[in-house]
């Protein structure tokens, strides 16, 4: 039986990775991700790296479902968790438009901590409520479909969660994305900066709608927006939790 | 220093479960949550167990934080992430209301793979998309925030996600919800049900818009509605994949 294990990896702190994730890394021979993903894994020398750039994912999963056909256990790695804008979803396309043989292997997608619940968990609890997760790339989307998610999402009162907020060539989409959300919200929604979360560059920081400045944010933050609910409990130490109440009234 | 554990036990299955969840139960003294998670951890005798119902969760967090005030090493459990819709919020709802001295307590969240990440992973990737989570539940919110959140979250084109999707006070919700989409989204919408990830009785189910019955769905079970560009993979051997195509064209 041919196999590939698709890994959510978690965040960047290897403790916050599943028992099960670590046995899947272990039983593999080859395994293959977007190039940071596949080094920070932390595998015996003999297993193969294929590690490769970023907006490949159909190539790189074809490659993949190609080496399970030769018989190797290969582990398809992702940041986080695979399905949320990792290579589950890629995998899948790969196989519902490839060789119908790739149908007969064994896939096990083993999830992962992503990135809205290690950044929640490091600054108290703000999806205390209903919450989406949001792409901010245009890479695979229309803009006017993400600015429409943004708007409806926040006059619904859902927390929201920003993924890949900017890039190199994307640098003023968050930007516009908070235009979007100042006519619905008020100006003291909380608005929480997560970077790299469970990394040595770890970088938490919070500010409101008013005063959130978009050029603070980079590809590893995942941006965080409450909702009217939301509260900042102020510490002595002068760090704070920000948390959502449960209870919503209207 | 006094401490609280917070940590989201995964799924039913401990391999979902992070080291870094499992190395702050090896050092509590005490384990407080709903019964049916305090049971489910195993941990040796000398650790003292407060398990308590449903629905008491700001009285099961103060009991925590006098505990930690004591001295005890606390840690209070959730299944899935306890961010989402677990105790998270509900400590620091304690915390922010309640004694000042509570503040200084020191509090470790620690995340865990909440149910919509676990059932995802078992059927596929449907979360290939921009997603959203829902709790039915009307204990905390009016049920017409949760209509219009249901129908908003449809409208904008989000994978949805929903929690506590039926019970025995409130066995006609997931119909009515289901009832709200239909006008929104086509018939062939895909719908999965996942009952008890991970543990024995796992039951994972997939079904249409047109033919979801609400009667199969108990509390145990998370819903997933898909949104146009979910597909299905059959498999000879009976099985299928549910996925989400990444790529939005309109």
């Amino acid at each position: 039986m041919t196999q590939i294990y698709v890994i959510g990896l978690g965040p960047g702190n290897t403790d916050q990775r599943t028992f099960e994730a670590q046995k899947a890394l272990e039983e593999v021979t080859d395994i293959v991700g977007y190039g940071p993903y596949v080094e920070r894994v932390d595998l015996p020398e003999h297993i193969r790296r294929h590690g490769s750039d970023n907006r490949v994912e159909i190539e790189r999963a074809q490659h993949a479902l190609r080496l399970a056909e030769e018989g190797r256990i290969v582990g398809v790695v992702s940041g986080g968790d695979a399905g949320v804008f990792g290579m589950a979803s890629a995998l899948f396309e790969a196989i519902e438009y490839g060789d119908p043989q790739w149908r007969n292997i064994e896939i096990t997608v083993i999830p992962g901590i992503t990135a809205v619940l290690a950044a929640s968990a490091r600054i108290g609890a703000p999806l205390g409520a209903d919450f989406c997760v949001i792409s901010l790339s245009d890479n695979l989307k229309p803009w006017d479909v993400v600015c429409r998610r943004v708007e409806m999402a926040a006059e619904a009162g859902f927390i929201i969660a920003l993924y890949n907020p900017r890039s190199k060539s994307r640098p003023w989409q968050l930007g516009e994305a908070f235009g979007h959300l100042r006519p619905i919200l008020p100006d003291e929604t909380p608005v929480i900066f997560a970077r790299a979360i469970g990394r040595e560059d770890e970088r938490l920081t919070y500010t409101d709608l008013a005063h959130a400045d978009a050029e603070e944010v980079d590809m590893s933050t995942l941006v965080l927006i409450g909702n009217e609910y939301t509260r900042i409990i102020e510490r002595e130490n002068g760090q704070a939790w920000v948390y959502t109440l449960r209870k919503v009234t209207h």
